[in-house]
């Protein structure tokens, strides 16, 4: 028996865009006891969002965050919005009884991160951070191929996550450039992404340097181009890392990597096996074994469309490809099934507060030119 | 202004599924002046076709076509059947002045096309075939890149299309196995995809040689796997050909290419550049020029994800790539211009027949090993 | 024991300083019994062959190949002449009791070829066709992966050798663009290379169709820029085949395919894998196998620099490629080896005969727009 | 005129085959005044060494480096001994006047490496270090875009070289594993290759932060596998470095690193345009760059195979490529040119002392958990 689950988006950006499409595809492509209801969206400027309203199939539009969690016809509300705004809401939310579905990076700080961690567990509701890049199938088939022991002890994780946005001196700067509302750069914006595929892949993460940079100090304000404003986060930061289970690490990430627009990408090496993936070609997996004779040796591409495969099965037949948008999908299905109590998801609200943790020692550690070590978290 | 345009989808298998999809998800990426109303699904079983219906939207279910081809409250009729099936459906819904979207092959021979043809041209309706492919980004930008003029004369089309499904002898015959269903074998079902394309991006076709070949020449029967049926299509096929225009061309289509699930690509030589291109890999577009300066010529790899690209901003940011399926939300974005009367509908029942017709001289040149000329067609 | 073997080369372009590398290092890597000595090099003007002898380490030069064949301290002649040169060298060499390494073409068509040949077996010398490619370790492994049984029942040859270096009609028109001297363009200098590829991993070929184009059909004259001369060969030629043993094969020459300096590659599909090289990255092959697990299906790219692959081992540690020019010192090792008695070495005379007689027969099906058959040749 | 450079080689093992070869090849490709004699070469073994010499055409064996420097009938000296054995047979060499071609790592540490150079310097003799990659046709390329301009300001330097040939923990530790002979691990094998092509391309280094680890710290001895013995140098090596230029940069090493077998590879990142190489595929670079049309971006696959490319011309026609082994050939030429006073050859001591102070810094990077400034060097 299936019944509906009644969702409210708060957030009408490009990831309000992105869920609203993962909530009105899910259903037709993947089986749930509960089917998506797109009742209610809610942004600050009442009119757009009626048109988004429109536009995505939502019922309803609102301009009132308090309103919608308070509200007793919803069941889940979606936090699509800037980080500097997500842990208020996601506390009241929690407060209301609501299943929390929640876009990346989760949060300001790791404080405020685990605040509403605290608050989702004490409500006991489903607390999902969107790391979509887990549920690309390739990603999740890597997963599936560690865990089966092929490439076994893991050595290396080779991390990047190369944008190239910025690179143009002429480029304004917009909030995603300033401090108070972004955070940071793409030390927090990318890197975040792939600490949690690390964290999902290798392991918990418990040393870090770091160095960042910003290469342009002033850009023209983005409401006056004649006026310079300056830049105060990063535009590119590195790590290395140590995790926990005596793997090495490197992180990359940067919005001047000129020829690159979205290039997520990483390189697994363990003892006995190799992994390597990117997002440009997000239907691919490369995966080596020494299983393999001596003279037969090499880096497979795997394309990942086939029914054994983790999600892929659900779309199309073997070769036919998707796309980047169809991870929201499988995020949302996963979540799905965890409120019907079929699964846990992964990441939940404490991995991702271990995600800022780890930045932020990062940030901590290219303050002081030193390393930082990290208390071992309880989850892997 | 927006209006309505009410949709009849009839035929629920592979192709309902995909158009389905197209159908539900344009509108929130691209602006048309009519908007698709997802009104009657038809199949023949009809409680299948009501879990269909339910599945992906549409309205009500029926189980007769003549009904929905006569219905006053249905606009335009999307025919995704076996092709032995499309023609009196196509003729009967232009004689009740349906707009027609019909997936490819269009029918079993140039005879039945041109027929459609006729009808559809009679009624002064919209015909348009779904040669998807014509619409993936890096397809559309080398037909731009064509147009612009930077490859100069085209010398050679190498086209392919390989697939592997039916490699394994034990693979039991299904309608698709079967002359009096499908018509041909990947001569047809792929070669008509390439064909298409060629025609697209380089011209008419004047002059075919073919081999055809089938390999298995009995397969386990799908119903009963102790008896084994003839297979009376073909397993591959291989075209050369001559171009209006002076280029050469070539054609490989089989079900036999082990490691291709589906493998659609081409590359494209001409007096001063080139393009390929492979499914695969769909958000490239490989291009070469004789206009960079010597020292640093190669082929691009143009990531084909740019708000400049054809169709692919209305979608997500630069660098999130799409998939399959995005194709055919391009078709019916296109579609749906031409019933507004924005933009002729390209190919049409014509291009199609057209399509039908290279492909039936190429079946007279293998069975008289021998190739075969064509009439010049009076469309490009 | 060791002992020399007194080589006379004859032809001093292109291929005489491939050879003449290829003599100079093969005893630095490959032990032999035979050790060449750079006896002799013979070319029509006698002060740029000293020059040439200087240069590469031959210790004398002379003009006229008559002196050459016949005399008493040479023991090995290699023919890196023109093609309509070689089969009077080559017949009067094998009079002599000369060993025979002829760089490919071999011979102006069939009936040459065959005297070559049944001279050379009269007199009992080693008589061997540079094919070079076969040679290299990529090839040599494709080959050995077959001959495991590892892609089971082959299906499809696909080839192609694409060059661009004519593709601007103000390219001035040399030997090689006249029927006299060259006797074909692509078809008989590129696609012969493809050819003896395919009889190596495939086998013979019972029936050929072809499509010849000359594009550009006059051209400037080398000798005198502002006369045009016409073009008597083909600028790209097509092949549709029939191998003997049920599998169908494509071959695709041309030296307009722009963006293609020398480009030599094939796919080779199986019942159970397949096989993909591409000379451009020549150190590498692609491997597909349904002997993997399915979820770990894909190409392997198999980087073949390893001791355990064929001949690479001789060189430089794993991972350290080699070039083009290597697989002309493997042919002159494995060359060594048959006059040495240890090995056979094909391509032999008799190989080379039969790619002239496929490629003529490809011609005359073209001629006659018609599909050729081939008598069945003894050798496979 | 031309005129013999005699040459002595000392050390026979991998590096002392690579330079015979490149000695016995450089004046067949190259043209230069000095055209070098393998005069002389010299093996702690003699029988051994008599052997080398036979088989690489050195005229003459000895085993004792003192009585080489001190000849008079030797005009240049090729050091390719293990590292902890050069600066002393350098010193002496330069004392007695010889030219230099010395296999990197040049020496121990910097201070015998800026005693080596002082000693060229007041000896006023070429002092070349044999970092080969500077020297593949595609990073000189590399170069000489960058200035050119057609990058911009460089923001990223990306480095790895990855081997995996240690990953196995049964793999025998030899004198390459122990401290005392090989200073360290890859940390200074494969990361000065990395560091070399960094101050080529982007400038000098003058921070850096460096994480190595060591993950398998005893093996069986290589002389008794029963016995098993420590290892007392670092496996893997990974640096984050900031440039003089306001770059940044991250290098990574390893020989655990599994599917890679010699994978020196880079990407740069400039304000408009980037480069990326592979030494797997070393005859290809690729070039982004945004001087062409939006629409037509991405990085381009350079065949580093022209005429107008760096070095690559002497070889074979476009398209035929090279390996390896021609790195080396390249440095000769170079070094014979720079001996005839034509050109000054980089890298010189000097440089190869800087590569070391960078190490040694990131060393000490490691070791004090943060990170090292540098004092800028002269050179860049």
């Amino acid at each position: 028996m299936t019944r509906p689950l009644r969702i409210a988006l708060i957030g009408t950006q490009f990831m309000g865009r992105a869920h609203s499409n993962a909530w009105r595809q899910v259903h037709a492509f993947f089986d749930s006891e509960r089917i998506p209801e797109l009742a209610l969206v809610c942004g600050r400027d009442l009119a757009k969002t009626e048109a988004f309203a429109r536009q995505w199939g939502w019922r309803e539009a609102v301009a009132d965050w308090r309103e919608v969690v308070a509200r007793e016809d919803i069941d889940a509300v979606d936090l699509s919005l800037p980080q500097h705004l997500q842990a208020e809401v996601a506390i009241a939310a929690a407060a209301h009884g609501k299943q929390i579905f929640c876009e990346k990076p989760m949060a300001l700080n790791p404080d405020e991160a685990h605040a509403m961690s605290h608050a989702a567990t004490q409500a006991g509701v489903v607390n999902a951070v969107n790391y979509n890049y887990r549920r690309a199938p390739a990603v999740a088939l890597a997963r599936q191929i560690i865990d089966e022991g092929r490439i076994g002890t893991i050595r290396h994780w080779r991390g990047a996550y190369l944008q190239d946005w910025l690179r143009d001196p002429g480029t304004p700067s917009g909030w995603k450039l300033q401090k108070q509302f972004a955070g940071s750069g793409p030390h927090g914006d990318l890197n975040s992404h792939s600490v949690d595929l690390a964290r999902y892949l290798v392991g918990d993460i418990v040393e870090v340097s770091c160095h960042r940079r910003t290469f342009i100090g002033e850009r023209p304000s983005v409401d006056d181009p004649a006026k310079r404003v300056p830049v105060d986060i990063d535009d590119a930061s590195q790590l290395l890392v140590s995790f926990a289970n005596g793997a090495m690490g490197s992180f990359e990430a940067t919005r001047f990597a000129t020829g690159n627009r979205n290039a997520n990408q990483f390189e697994i090496y363990g003892s006995r096996g190799a992994l390597r993936w990117h997002l440009e070609d997000l239907n691919r997996l490369e995966f080596y074994s020494d299983d393999d004779p001596p003279h037969l040796r090499g880096f497979r591409q795997i394309l990942v469309t086939e029914p054994c495969h983790p999600y892929v099965g659900r779309w199309w037949p073997p070769g036919h490809v998707i796309g980047y948008e169809h991870t929201f999908v499988h995020s949302i299905a996963d979540f799905l099934a965890a409120v019907a109590g079929q699964s846990a998801y992964r990441p939940d609200f404490e991995d991702g507060a271990r995600v800022l943790e780890i930045l932020d020692a990062a940030r901590k550690a290219d303050e002081s030119s030193a390393s930082v070590k990290l208390k071992p978290s309880g989850q892997g």
